[in-house]
Parts: structure tokens; C-alpha cells; sequence
């Protein structure tokens, strides 16, 4: 086995994604020491209890309902199953996770995801209202998909951020027409680490009608939570997850890393690390001449290369691919994580 | 956290199911061991691609695919939705998983579940030719429901085994009728222990169209292992199981769990001590007089007590409760596992 | 056309179903005499709504919310799909059409059909009030299907019906439990035609909260009018027809239709003929000794046959065949209709 | 009710729709003469394999499977449904009825729409095979919808036609990649009978993998033709229809109705009444100085209007709302069909 790891791609400094590694070793050495003890399944234990505590202690939403899932397309499918009715579809940003790389998730479940054109990653209160109205007034409206519920993320799939200003917009378009909002937090503690960041996991809670807190991305080995800040909003929700093949039979995995990514601010301090590698790399970039396809303060890097340079490059560090421009350019995306060192991205600035 | 731990019922000997515990010690050594190399997701890494390459070894099929997914009912569902066409059910003995306990997955996914009485948890190769003739010969077949596969499990819910005759007949009467057939092993570990047992995993390979062997049951943090002999018997089935939410982001995780069970023959000798502490337990049941709700080798033990007796023993060991008899008797499981210890078997004894 | 209708089964005396011909004259009548008007889509036309407020009148439901779907099947998946949430199935007797007959259409709705023992083709309100009981019960209710609506019909699948007093018993055991009742009238003009029969429209509409009067086998061309007596039950309700490809473009053509069979009594003296003459045959087969497989006081009878017997009148009459009971024996079904002539009743008997 | 008929709407020309009478004369001579006549149910009578056969022979496709649903959303849905596998999704401009109109049904159906902007109302084969490269060369293709059909229309949704060279290209396309080609036919007569037209019955069968010709909107009381020119295509289409809640119990009345569509020419003189008015309507616009919003040779005609002379006219004529263009001006439609009058269009051009 060490001899497969040895040759292949891992010896390389690696910036493809920020799940190219296990979990923090904190997250290991609780699952080790909690091996042993025997606890009931499907996350009635008490670690996941004590995890859902330090959740809702942490979001300020002591009557939060907190559940555990696997991993991030389970997890839109699921709640987006369960906050709509039948004929009503998902409003997202066109670059939004559920309308491209999830393999048609949200539509096996029997909806309609209605795109937005997306500004920076994101949409807006303005444009959500907008698309309520046209299909309210519409006299067909009957016949055509109701926008039930509003998708978003942070940080965006493009890495950027809504700032709380634009939270509460949408929030409060949300509310008027009693719409529930969901954010998707897949990599949301690289937003809470954020200088840039004004938004707050209480305000989240707050502004939010579901939400959940990416573990998969942000140092465990696998996980989200799914925060529900009033509680009851979704009856029957344990047996939705449970129908969908959702649910973990040994919760207790889901609890425990929970636990640890929410006893003494490791679920920060990991988002501090990938945020601090990854300004270092920007300003290499910038010194550098390197043009940026777009800005954003996150822990993912979208750099403009000639395709020539992108191979070069690629011979020695992990890069991802995002996307070709043209013959010449693309667009390749380094992404840092709590797992990232200082002597790889030393590495990756020399190379530059 | 401990002080948690220590309260509660996780105190007393456990018998209430087989997935009270993490994983086996040496999964847990192998992640930590690996847990800061880099790889690719999705089940791409070359962990996963050991893990497939040792189970193919193990079932003598070297052509097969072999996928890693989180949880049995995920699986179920992922696999049976994969291998109907919409107008076909799927065949289940009526003590089937996926008849009672999978809150709806299979319907969910569009299927009937066509129950057939079980004998011993067991259906029989003559009854599912049976209801295939009938529905062959009803003038109004094409409304109605068309058996399109058929499900079992090894060993079965209720703890029995299939021989290898009895899955020879069943596969003979499948392949007759082009039917695939699914096996369910979600504790296979258990069976293939057993001296009882002749169904050897190259015997699965050989006589049914997809089985899993399961990890979650059988000493792994999470996992089954979805194995199809013949491969590509399902196109796509990459992009149905990331569509089911199905497909772990860090493949990895799975893949070197896997890897362990099957190195060394661990997933032999996990289940063997299972089989073992199950044994010692029987004996002392009839020695002391006590009546089994029913007779199997694995390990699973259903014993038919006094409800007052059942209460007095839950005090000081945890059993699991399967059903009520009478007003006076009640069927309890009693289930071993990878980690029971000649301790607690000792003391479930003496209580007996 | 005239040369294929002359030749072929169709000059026999047909009583192997009550659909077999196209529709009561006066519904034809009125289909000509409005064809060349001009009317709105989707079922908002003047001719939709007179019938809407017809059937309240009938139904005694001012209040009640009515809209005309094409077939039964399709009714029964529009409805079941509406009224259940994602994680809940239906109740219904064994027999009940949705478990066999419908090629798995609730089940691709993504629901369980939970099947009780039927007795003479009815469920009873204990054994509804027992599953709801067992399941509430269940430590593991929330991994198991809720029932969460009951379905029967009127009359039932093999022709018996529902006294007033055992509707009432299960729409209180449903009302307590907040579970909705569904009644299936496919047939129900050869209920409400019954002296036998003591339940009413009106009770009908008191006592369920979705049923449907069926036209396509009650002397329509298609149709089926599904009321939903306290108005609002279903928000989207028009939408969701629509989504499941069940709204007639030329809503119209239903609406007439109905209209039709509630103007003069016109749905109540159709049933009267198919009853009339469904008694004459029964006194017949009683005086020649024939033996019936099971009483039932509707339109259709269920007669034992030796198989010769069976086939040797099917040479002469039409018949639909019901099962073989054994080597000998069969169960063959005689269907009268809103259309059966004395003439093709005295032909039978005369054959008999 | 004939009161209700004399007020209202229904006495002013009607141009709102193509679906606002009831049938063509004929058919409900055909029904009347055939009423009392018996057949056996589901299609399986003699009316409809007649009408089959006329079918078959009109498309030059002897040996083409033919199946009678009751409405345009439900073929659409069943049809894709059938075709696709569960990750595959359904090419279609974004002006594609299947797109907005239809409430959701293919995403209810599992299945996710991808948009391809409209030129005309129409896509091109490059925009397809542009799509399926693009798709193929995304190293992530596996967790993206795959483009598993293509949808076109004829006419369009906006009145226009393909060519026979632009159906040639789109079919070539597909072919090479093994996609299969479904051309929704709601307004097919329409096509047929324009002069602009130069794509048969025949062309389309030979060029696509299934259609339907239209009978809703083309002369019947409701009912579409799906023509599956390859027999056997879609295993269990049967059951599939049924299972869809889409079996006509009295399949013999749109058996009946295509029959006599498919006799003396009809369904091409249905048509050609509608183009000729379509014609006389548009010369007339021309003349008097309005402009189209877009051009076609088809039944509908999209005209520019003040929003005031539209609501001027609207007193007097029923139009059609299409959409606003801004403050002033706004899009009306106007429709023909087999049952538009010359009285009608003479009273039309004066009022324009």
C-alpha cells in the first residue's frame, strides 16, 4: 500500500481540492479513544448529542434540530426534498452545486432547480423577488414550477462571499413570502475564518431556515450537519433521512467528529489555516504578474495560465482544472485547506 | 465527553446489536497511518483501487466491479433502483430488510417490494419461479407489478443461513428467466464463519449478479462493498450512485477500510469471534433451559423469555428487543460481534 | 370498420366487463349539441363548473372542491401523491385495486401500499386503528412506513359494500388520528343504485376526505370526478394534477360528461339497470343451482363454473374470466352495465 | 347550461386557443355510430388496431408500434421517462413546452431539462452534438447529467417548422451518438398542411425514434398517437403507459378518433382549414400595418400590439396573451384551427 503511495500523484504538493487528505488528527484521536465504548445507533448516542449541543451553542439556537449526514449531495437532496411540495422547484445561482455536479440529484427527487444568472457566484434579494413576482403574475402560473425554496451557499462555488447586508436582503425577501431559505455551508469554515467575513454562524441561523456545517471539506473524514434553527419545521425529517438512505446506522462517527470540530475552535482555527496559506499564495501571485479570473477571499484561488505554464506547473504541484478560456488560457483553481503547510506552499511559490 | 460515556447504559455488557462499537483497532491504526497522504476523490485513490483488487482476489472474480458506498439501506436502494426498469418489483422474502426496516427507501425509488412468506428467513428457488409463472400466465400482466430481480440476504434477518444447494437452485431458476439476482451481506462476515456455512464468497461471485459484503456490520466505521461479478452489467452505475447522494467525496476512507478487512484475513477472523462468543452463549441457554424463538448458527441469538425475566436482565445487560409473544413472553436478540469479549459473555452468562 | 365490429366477440351478449361499450346516448347527445361552443381550457369552462356545482348539490357539499381526471388509476396515483408525505403509505384491504392491478403506479409515486387481510374485499376500522397502533408503538416506527392515509372503495373490488355504520366506524378511528380517508368509486353507481345500500352521497362526503365518482365504467366516455368536500385540503391540488399529466386539455369534454350523468337523476338510473339486471341473473343462477364463489349485491357476480362449463358458454357469451380454484373448477365473473339489455340477460339465462 | 353558453366569452370569435370546441364533426359521428357496439378494453380493440393500421400507413412504417394517450404533458412525460436512464436528462430549447408548461412533470419524472437557447423557436444538430462533446470531454462527466435524448417540436412552440435538411442534420446527429430523437407532434396537422412545410409523416418516421401526432389540438375531443416507428424500442412501454396512470380503459374512443383522422385525408384537412384562415389573417395584418413579433407559416400567430388596441380588440375577439414587451406594447396571439370560420376571420380583419 505505502508502496502505491509513494509513486502516483501524492508525493507532489498538493492544491487539487481540500479533500486530498484524511481528517485532522484531533478528529482521529477521539475516534481511537472512543473506539471501545458502546453506544446506541442512528445518532440517538450521546457523543452526537454532546456534538449537537456545541452546535447549537455555537449558532446561538439553543431549540436547534441537528442532524448528521454523509456527505454534501445527499444532504441538498435530502432537505430539498423535504422543505418542498410536489410541484414546487429550487431557486439557485446558475453556478450553484445543485445545477451541474450533482449527476441530477435534486431532479431524481422530482424537481425543478430554476436557475439564476449568478453575479460573483451569487444571487440577490432583487432577483429572487423578481422571478416570485413574474411567476405570481403569471396567468399560466398554475402550469409552470413555483419557486418554493431558495438555494445558497457560502462561500459560493466561486469562492466569494455574501456579506450580511445581502444575507438579510435575501432573508427577508425569503420571509415576506414565506420561502424558506437554505444555505449550503460544504466549506463554510473557510467563510467564518475570513477577514472579509461579516457574516457569523448565529446570523446564519438567524437569516436561515435550514443551513448545514460542511465537515466532508473543512478536517473530517466525511460528515455535514444540518442545522434546523426552529425546531419541528420539518416533520418527520429522521424518517426522510432514514428513507433516502441517509442515515448513519453508527452515528456516533458523525457525533464524535462533530464534537471535535466544535471543542476549542478547531472548526476555526482549520478555516485560519486554509485562509492564511491562501492569501500567502495570492500575494505570491500578484507579486508575481499572475492575473486572478476572478477575486475572492476564500480558500480557493482561480488563476489565469497560459495552458503551456498550467502543464509545466502541473508536473510538480496538483493543480485543479477549472476551465479553458481559449487555445491559449485557462483557468486553474488551488485550493488550500486545514491540511495545507507552509512548506508546500513554499514550494508552490518557487515554482511560480 | 467521558463522563458522558461513563453514565448511561454504555457501562453494561452490550448485546443489543452488532454495530455498538467504532471499528476494528487495526482500521482505525491503517487511517491514522495514511491519514495525512494526498489523493484523489470519489474512489479514484489508489487505497480504494488495493481495497477492489484484494476483494476481487478474495471472491474469484478478477473482472469485477466493485464499488464502496456508506450504509446498507443506501445500497439497497442504489442497487435495486439501478437494476429495474420502472414496471418491475423486486422479490423479497417478507422478514426481507427492505420489506420493514428501510422506512419506504425501495418505494421511494419507485419499486413494489413483492413479498413471499418466508421459511427460516429463507425463500425458495420453487416459490420465485412460482410467482414468476403466474405472473407469466395472467392475461393481465402487464398491469401488474413484473418481478424483475430478486433479493436475499446471507445470513438472513432472522440469522439463518442459505446452503449452497439452495442458492444454486434460487441462482439456476434466476438465470433461467434472466432475473438478477441480489444478495444482501450486510453481515456476511458472520456467515462466512460459520462450520454451518458451505457458501464460500467465490460461490456468491459465481451465482448471483450483485452482492455486497458489508463493513458497517462487521467491524468497519461505515461501508459496504458493492461487488458485480460481471462487470459493466450496469451501465452508468457510477453516475446513479452520485445521483443517490451515495458517492463519498473521500472514497478513500471506505477504500482503506476495505483494504484492511481483507488483508490478513481479517474479515475472517472478525467474524469468527462473533461466532465463537455466539456459540458459548446458545450453550449456556440450553443448559439453563431457556428456548430459542428459533434455531441459527450465526451470530444472532433469539430467545424466547419471560417478559419479566427480559426486564431483570435489561438491568444489568443490554439486549435487544425484537418482539412481544404473549402477554407473558417476549423474543429478545442477543448478538455478538467482532468485539464482544469473553468478559461480557461471562457475565451474560452468569446472569442467565 | 362496420366489417370488423360485426365479426369478432362483439356480437356476443358481452358481460365480461362495464366498459365495453362507448357511452350513455344522452351523454353523446350533449357532446354534439355543444361541440361548436367556445370554452376555456383545463377544466375553468362553464360546462366544468355547472357539473362541479351539480355534483355539491348531489354531494350536499357546497364547500367542496371538484376537479375531473381521466381514468382510475390515474386518479388514484394524482390523489394518493397528494395526500401523503414523502416518508408515509396507504392502507389498504388486499384486494384493493391500487395493490395488484395498477402496474406499481403508487409505488412510482413513492409509496408502500401497506396490504390488510381483506374480509369479503373490506377492511375494518380495528384493523386500521391496529396497524396505526403496532406502528406508533414501534420503538423503530420512525425506519418504518407510517400509514398515513386508508383507502377502499365503493363498492369494492369484488362487489360488496360498505355498510353505514362500518364507514362511519373507520372515519372515526381516521378522524381521531388525523388520517385521511380516500374512497375509490370507480363502480359507484352500482353502489348508490343498491337497495342494499344505506350510504348516500351526502354520507360519502361527510365521511371521507377525498373521494371520486367514477364515470368510465358508469356509462362515460372517461372520466372520473374527484371531490374533496372540505375545500383547501390540498393546496396546488390543480398544479399537481398537472404535473402528473393529468389535466385535460379540453376540460370541457369531462365537464359535459358529468353535467350530464348528474342532470335527471341520470348517474342514479344507470345503476338501477346494471342492478335490475345483475338480480335477474343471480335469481337465475340460484334456481339452476349454480353456486355463487361469494355474495355481493352490486353489478357484478362471481360464479363458480366447472371449467368445461365455463368454456363451453364463454363459446356464446362473453365472460370475464376472475381464477381457477383448481383442476376443475374456476371463478368467472358476469359484469352488467348501465348498457345490458334484457335481451343479452335472456340469452344468458337461457344458455345457463 | 345553454344559458351559461350565451353569456360569456363563448360568443365572441374565439382566436385564444386551438383546443376551444369540442371535435370535428365527423369523430362524434364515429362515435355515435359506434357506441353501443362492445370491445374489449385498453387498446386491445378492433376501433383502435384499425386506426393503427392507418397510422402505420400514413408513416410508411409497417411495422411502427402505435399507442393512443389521453394528453400532450402526459406523452411528453411517459415517452421521456421510458427512454431515459434515471442519470440521463432531455435536451430541449428553452422555449420547448416541456421546458415551462408543464408544471414539472419531467423533473416529477426524475429528469432534468437541459436548455439549449432557441433560434426560432428551434435547435440546431451542431448545438447538439456541441452539448454531448462538451459533455464527453468534462473529466467530470459522471457527475453531470448526461444528455440521454433530444426533444424537438413540429411546429414549434412559436409556430415555426424545421426542414426536412434541418431534421436530417439533428437525426444524423443523433444516430451517430446513439441518442434517440422524440419530436413532440401536439400540432402536427398544422405542419402537415402548410405549403412552407417539406417534411412528411414518412420523413419523420424514418428520421426519428418516436413522435406523436396530435390529436388534442388537431380535431379530437383529446388523444395523441405515439408512433415508435422501430417495434420494440421501449420494452414494456405497456405497462409503462399504465403504470404512468396513462391507459385509456376505453381505448377505443381515441381509437376511434384516429381512425377517422387517419380516413379521407382529415387530419390534412383539418389543417389546411386552419392555415388557409392563419393566411387570410396575416395578409390582412400586413396590409393594415402591424407588425409580427416573430414570423411562421403555422396556425399561430404572434402579433405586436398596443397593449391598448389589444385590450380594445379583446373586447370583441378572444385573443390570446403571449407576453408584455414593455410599457406600451405587448404580444397577443392568434390562433386557427380546423373549426376557425371565414365568418369569424371576415369579423377579425374588420375589427383590426
Amino acid at each position: 500500500m505505502n508502496d502505491l503511495m509513494t509513486s502516483g500523484s501524492a508525493e507532489k504538493p498538493g492544491f487539487a481540492s481540500d479533500y486530498m487528505e484524511g481528517a485532522h488528527p484531533e478528529i482521529l484521536r477521539r475516534l481511537a479513544e472512543t473506539n471501545m465504548m458502546k453506544s446506541s445507533g442512528y445518532g440517538t448516542d450521546a457523543f452526537s448529542e454532546a456534538a449537537r449541543d456545541r452546535i447549537r451553542a455555537a449558532c446561538d439556537a439553543p431549540g436547534a434540530d441537528v442532524y448528521f449526514l454523509a456527505g454534501g449531495t445527499q444532504t441538498n437532496a435530502v432537505v430539498i426534498s423535504a422543505l418542498l411540495r410536489s410541484y414546487q422547484g429550487v431557486l439557485s445561482a446558475d453556478t450553484g452545486h445543485i445545477c451541474g455536479h450533482e449527476a441530477g440529484a435534486i431532479e431524481l427527487g422530482g424537481h425543478k432547480v430554476i436557475t439564476l444568472p449568478n453575479r460573483d457566484g451569487k444571487i440577490t434579494a432583487e432577483q429572487i423577488a423578481a422571478v416570485q413576482y413574474a411567476w405570481w403574475r403569471d396567468e399560466n402560473r398554475e402550469h409552470i414550477v413555483m419557486p418554493g425554496m431558495v438555494y445558497i451557499s457560502q462561500p459560493t462555488e466561486t469562492g466569494t462571499l455574501y456579506s450580511l447586508e445581502e444575507l438579510e436582503s435575501i432573508s427577508a425577501v425569503c420571509r415576506e413570502s414565506d420561502t424558506p431559505l437554505y444555505l449550503d455551508g460544504a466549506r463554510l469554515a473557510y467563510a467564518l475564518a475570513c477577514p472579509e467575513n461579516d457574516v457569523t454562524l448565529p446570523d446564519i441561523a438567524r437569516l436561515c431556515d435550514v443551513f448545514y456545517i460542511g465537515g466532508t471539506k473543512c478536517g473530517a473524514l466525511f460528515g455535514e450537519a444540518v442545522v434546523i434553527p426552529r425546531f419541528g419545521l420539518i416533520p418527520g425529517f429522521f424518517s426522510i433521512i432514514k428513507q433516502h438512505g441517509a442515515l448513519l446506522a453508527k452515528g456516533r462517527i458523525a457525533g464524535i467528529q462533530f464534537d471535535t470540530l466544535f471543542t476549542d475552535d478547531l472548526y476555526r482555527r482549520l478555516g485560519e489555516n486554509a485562509i492564511r496559506t491562501a492569501d500567502r499564495i495570492r500575494s505570491a501571485l500578484r507579486e508575481k504578474g499572475y492575473a486572478l479570473a476572478w477575486e475572492n477571499p476564500t480558500n480557493q484561488i482561480f488563476v489565469l495560465l497560459d495552458r503551456e505554464k498550467a502543464a509545466e506547473l502541473s508536473e510538480y504541484v496538483e493543480l485543479g482544472f477549472w476551465e479553458n478560456i481559449d487555445a491559449e488560457r485557462c483557468v486553474m483553481r488551488i485550493a488550500t485547506s486545514w491540511a495545507t503547510s507552509d512548506e508546500d506552499v513554499d514550494r508552490l511559490i518557487e515554482l511560480l
